[in-house]
């Protein structure tokens, strides 16, 4: 963002007297007198017409120029909204507010009044408009706008639209000045606030874009009491407002209740609003509050991908990652607060930054070669305010581009955004995803699909627990499909640890299903042949009663070999249910019963991947092809191994392992199979042992405790030796 | 390949005396002598260990050097035969002839004698084995090997091995060069000739590998007899042998008729065998051998691709393309010969060279920055040896990577790997396929998948005309789908040039079906605000009776919209036919008769495609999916969108325009529809017009003639004007 020189309460900031400046000035820097953390040092630059500087971002800057004028001689229409979401004037206003802000950027960094000039015109054109409006023709009614369908979009309207008017404000007549505030600054902040309570003190990410917008117009405005109900509520209480969502919507490790796709989306406020109170009142230390959350969940949120994609966990957008508009704003502004140079490996991955001065310093510091290795790592991110309602939790092996990671989500449902996957499992090796999300149901801003929107099949299959890869119980989801319900509850994590050499996670949860104890173990075992480790997933399904027990494992890539025969469908498909998500799936193929260890393997451009797997009770595997009851197409065509055993109490344990390598452009193929040779179960005591052994004869044991309490010591007699721990789950090798 | 240096004919070639010579030696360019085209003439270069010269080849061959020496210090097993292509014994030889290869290069380029002894070594393990093999336990009863499972494994196995074996020749121990000689080259050059006639003598890609490792086996021996078999064929009467496989298997234009992805394999020998002949005989002129046809050919093998990957014509693997291991050989040793600094830019994409001389010179200019953008081009591609039987048409339009390319087939069957696509079409736009082709049904080296061959799929699905996006009548598969019968035939080019600024392609062949001639007019016709220039495409079935015509859109991305109803299949799917593919589609779904101008919509991740389409007949749209009848799940999932009418004569017209574009990380969706007004049929006396009209009020009109034959003249009056014209296809705008 700009670097905001709000006057009246950051009373050491000069006004800029761009007035008096012809072009070619030096603007760029006039806020180094500044003392805030956000003011830029560097050297002042020349201007764009100069030679005198050829970095990256004055390149950058030079495009964005013509595109911005290139914009301008075309004519900037400001139409009568009409259409919503992904429609031709939603579009315009979307491209608007960004040609308000990057004129004001360009004259921040130019000096040059053409780019000055524009900005005020369209802001004008704006001034004329928006007072004539009442609600939007296709307002969503919950959360409506009057520019824009809905108020989110307003309320981006103006974070942005406030940034290229503070760059200008000084520089204009008072008359265009006094117009544009009365005209629609300020009433489109009023309509955010006092106009829709319901989202402006709403602890929700549509709120945080309210606060942002309305705190920022009034630093802009100098209206202090703007900011004080952006940070406190409507009402002033603290009940509500920016610094009670900062206090609720992230946990202790910044992780964000509705998972990685809305936290990228969510921080963009956060980090702009924060930004603003950090320039004009730095006396309120807001990135050190609740122990600098905010830069934390910067880094959390980039944490929570792989190969430059979110985990698409919840309501995702698959294609989102961390070249998303929104991490290039957060990691310029993480860069500029820490001068941590991993976050300039980031920035390399993204490929341009955004227009202002930390954009600027990113750019500079990259070409002086600054730019050290991002550590993507394991960690577990606790979910819940207080950090008490269960984690994600990431594990991680390997260098990038040939790295791992195994994820395991045993968070709270997060909220209506939340999908019904508890202790979910997610996969990705060598560059790819071998076991995944399908993600939202959903084709985001194109018209034609629903409007943009979440499709019907986001609510019938992809937020159903079927559609994941987790227990499934007697076909039907966890919490029998209500958030609300689930909203309540969480698992609790087990484990998180490396023993014996082992990453290991684990956890529980016995309220998804009335008198069913889900409880699942996910390790990441070494291997002493050099191949990338062992991925060992337990699940389990804990009853005194009989069901039905489904784990789906929902793969990429071509299945090319099973150890058993398979039965395919070749006449005739029919859905596998009728509920829950099994609605969606053609049943393509089964197997008889299956009894002991068995193998499948993946064929995935670039590698194989052998998946060993065995439970303690006859099962079989139903394989299956997504597409039934979906009579407007919405659905992608996607596969699945569904291993399904009838019985009280279930084990299933599954081994990953990523198998030889696959060079088509040099025609070799190494593709060895199963390493794993057998795997048994046993009940020893009050303990489960899941004993697995490889083809060198290598030794795992999985000891996981009937007594899941946190610190209990446990003591087992294995194979003539003593073994000795506390807490639930323990591995020896 | 090596600087071969064959004393015997090419007098003036020294002796290397490499055995005088310690580590540290310059021998890379110790050819230099030779006053052939294939000498090297850079600098002498600096041992891998020294600090001289630090350019990307030697850095390349450091690093293989690397390679080398960790397979030698692991031990190069030289195992007895048991498995067939893909199995680890089969992976194993052919790591193996690699290694004797590239330690021989690396010899060459080092002088260090420790890459000598490993390619010694591993040479007299194969003395020791190949004597003991009888024919190979798997072998494949038509074309068998001893060391492969298939002779043409054994071919390439020679050809690498002796290009190795020839580097070091004169540096080892006369025992080792006889036992080398006599225990393994020598007669496994028997076998490829006297010993497998059947191959060798036949004019095909598996006699060019069995010709080029005999011939370049016999210059390395100095058995002159051997290249005369090679070159001659094993009676040496001229009607097999090496020229004659130039003279069949090329047309005048470069064209080898199985397609590019055969195109590329047989490329490699031509290649190698040519080299070897160049430096051998230069008198030979091997590289003007018909007007220069190897060049000519690495040209059109480059051409046949988009986006990097070749069109996947015929038994083609989809991943193939500008990168694979005979194309950087083929690049290498064009830019050799021809210096053209538009070879250097494939190279870059290519992102390494071989271990060669003509790789180093290849690197070394492209880091001396003489590379220029390669030239991707409309041709006419002629079929046949004399060029008269069809021809294979690509249009193109833009810059890469914003570039068009459609292909029109209309070529001869392909032999054996041909498909029965007549007047097949492809479309590919803003570096995606959008209209595409199966391929091959294969797994290729995959032994778990029908041990790496060509499934029954291939047959029963990738080869029949309702795989492809051509015209299918009566739910039959042109020419019966006898390719024996097909290979008989080919059909006629109407037009290939520009009218009226309008890029322009027909063809029809009338022996596809008994009474019924096809005919496809495909245009590039530019746009004059600044989009990517329409594809139009006119499919005819011409016929005095009845048939029902089925014109398949093999479409890639999501269907996002359409201007009617479809009814899609929720709770059950069945097959759409019976035979010829029709038994692998499931039928998803289909509309009501339709008729006039309609549209669908296909979102392609970046950018949205708009098909419009009518006919002059009431016609229904039927959606599929495949993978019925696929009792092995051989077959991907994969859409079309399949246009059937029923009558005696049916014209489609269908034309393509790339449509807005999407962009994720900001979230812009610009998506607009169709801009085709209306699409009207007529029949003006003896002539078809097809007029099109856009939104901005431009007419497009195609005109066809009833009389197709090539120089007839023709006059037709048009809106109150005389039109004259000669040749059956006229455009008018």
């Amino acid at each position: 963002m700009s670097v905001l020189t709000y006057k009246k309460i950051n009373k050491s900031v000069v006004a800029l007297g761009m007035a008096a400046c012809v072009q070619g000035c030096v603007s760029f820097d006039n806020n180094t007198k500044s003392t805030t953390p956000l003011a830029v040092t560097a050297a002042a630059v020349a201007p764009v017409s100069g030679t005198v500087e050829q970095s990256a971002f004055k390149l950058q800057m030079q495009k964005l120029g013509d595109t911005i004028i290139a914009r301008a001689e075309a004519g900037i229409p400001v139409p009568v909204p009409v259409d919503a979401g992904g429609g031709p004037v939603h579009e315009q206003h979307k491209e608007n507010y960004k040609t308000i802000y990057e004129a004001g950027m360009l004259y921040d960094y130019t000096g040059d009044t053409k780019y000055r000039d524009i900005a005020r015109d369209v802001l004008l054109d704006y001034a004329d408009l928006y007072p004539t409006l009442g609600l939007h023709p296709e307002h969503k009614p919950s959360t409506a706008g009057r520019l824009f369908w809905q108020g989110l979009n307003e309320a981006v309207w103006l974070v942005y639209s406030i940034q290229g008017y503070e760059v200008i404000r000084d520089d204009i007549s008072p008359e265009d000045r006094e117009k544009i505030e009365r005209g629609v600054l300020g009433p489109m902040a009023d309509f955010l606030s006092e106009g829709s309570p319901q989202t402006f003190d709403r602890i929700h990410n549509h709120g945080t874009w309210a606060a942002a917008a309305v705190g920022m117009t009034g630093y802009v405005l100098d209206q202090p009491e703007r900011v004080e109900k952006s940070l406190y509520g409507l009402n002033q209480d603290g009940e509500a407002g920016f610094l009670k969502q900062m206090d609720i919507l992230f946990s202790p490790d910044g992780y964000y209740a509705e998972g990685p796709y809305y936290q990228r989306y969510a921080m963009m406020p956060f980090l702009l609003f924060s930004q603003a109170i950090q320039k004009n009142e730095p006396e309120r230390e807001i990135f050190n509050y609740r122990d600098g959350i905010i830069l934390k969940a910067i880094s959390t949120t980039l944490q929570l991908s792989y190969a430059g994609k979110f985990f698409p966990l919840n309501d995702a957008i698959r294609s989102k990652g961390l070249n998303t508009i929104e991490l290039k704003y957060g990691v310029a502004i993480a860069y500029d607060l820490t001068k941590d140079p991993a976050f300039l490996d980031i920035v390399k991955y993204q490929g341009d930054v955004v227009p202002t001065p930390e954009g600027k310093k990113v750019l500079d510091d990259i070409e002086a070669g600054l730019a050290k290795p991002f550590n993507f790592k394991s960690q577990m991110f606790r979910d819940g305010s207080n950090g008490e309602d269960g984690a994600l939790i990431v594990l991680r092996s390997g260098e990038k581009t040939n790295d791992s990671a195994v994820v395991l989500k045993a968070t709270t449902q997060g909220l209506g955004h939340g999908h019904f996957d508890k202790l979910g499992f997610l996969y990705n090796d060598n560059g790819q995803e071998v076991v995944a999300d399908y993600g939202a149901s959903r084709f985001l801003n194109i018209v034609s699909k629903f409007g943009g929107r979440y499709l019907p099949e986001n609510d019938s299959w992809a937020k159903q627990t079927i559609a994941h890869n987790t227990l499934a119980v007697d076909e039907v989801s966890h919490y029998g499909g209500d958030w609300r319900l689930s909203q309540k509850y969480s698992p609790d994590v087990l484990k998180y640890g490396v023993v014996n050499g082992v990453q290991i996670a684990a956890a529980e949860v016995d309220t998804a299903y009335d008198g069913v104890n889900l409880q699942r173990v996910v390790a990441m075992v070494p291997r002493d042949d050099g191949q990338q480790p062992y991925v060992i997933d337990i699940m389990r399904g804990i009853s005194d009663t009989d069901h039905q027990y489904d784990l789906p494992m929902h793969y990429k890539g071509d299945l090319i070999k099973s150890q058993f025969p398979i039965e395919y469908e070749t006449s005739n498909l029919a859905p596998l249910g009728t509920d829950f998500g099994y609605q969606h799936l053609w049943k393509s193929g089964e197997t008889e019963q299956l009894e002991g260890r068995q193998e499948v393997s993946l064929f995935l451009g670039t590698a194989f991947q052998t998946v060993t797997f065995a439970s303690d009770t006859p099962y079989k595997a139903i394989f299956t092809k997504l597409g039934a009851n979906d009579p407007d197409h919405n659905l992608r065509s996607e596969e699945a191994m569904i291993l399904r055993a009838n019985s009280d109490t279930v084990n299933f344990v599954t081994v990953y392992e990523r198998d030889g390598s696959y060079d088509a452009d040099n025609e070799t193929a190494v593709f060895n199979g199963s390493s794993i040779v057998s795997i048994d179960f046993d009940q020893v005591e009050d303990v489960a042992v899941y004993k697995l052994v490889t083809q060198n004869d290598k030794t795992i044991q999985f000891l996981v405790a009937d007594d899941t309490s946190k610190d209990a010591a446990h003591q087992l007699e294995l194979d003539d030796q003593i073994i000795e721990w506390s807490g639930p789950v323990h591995v020896l090798r």
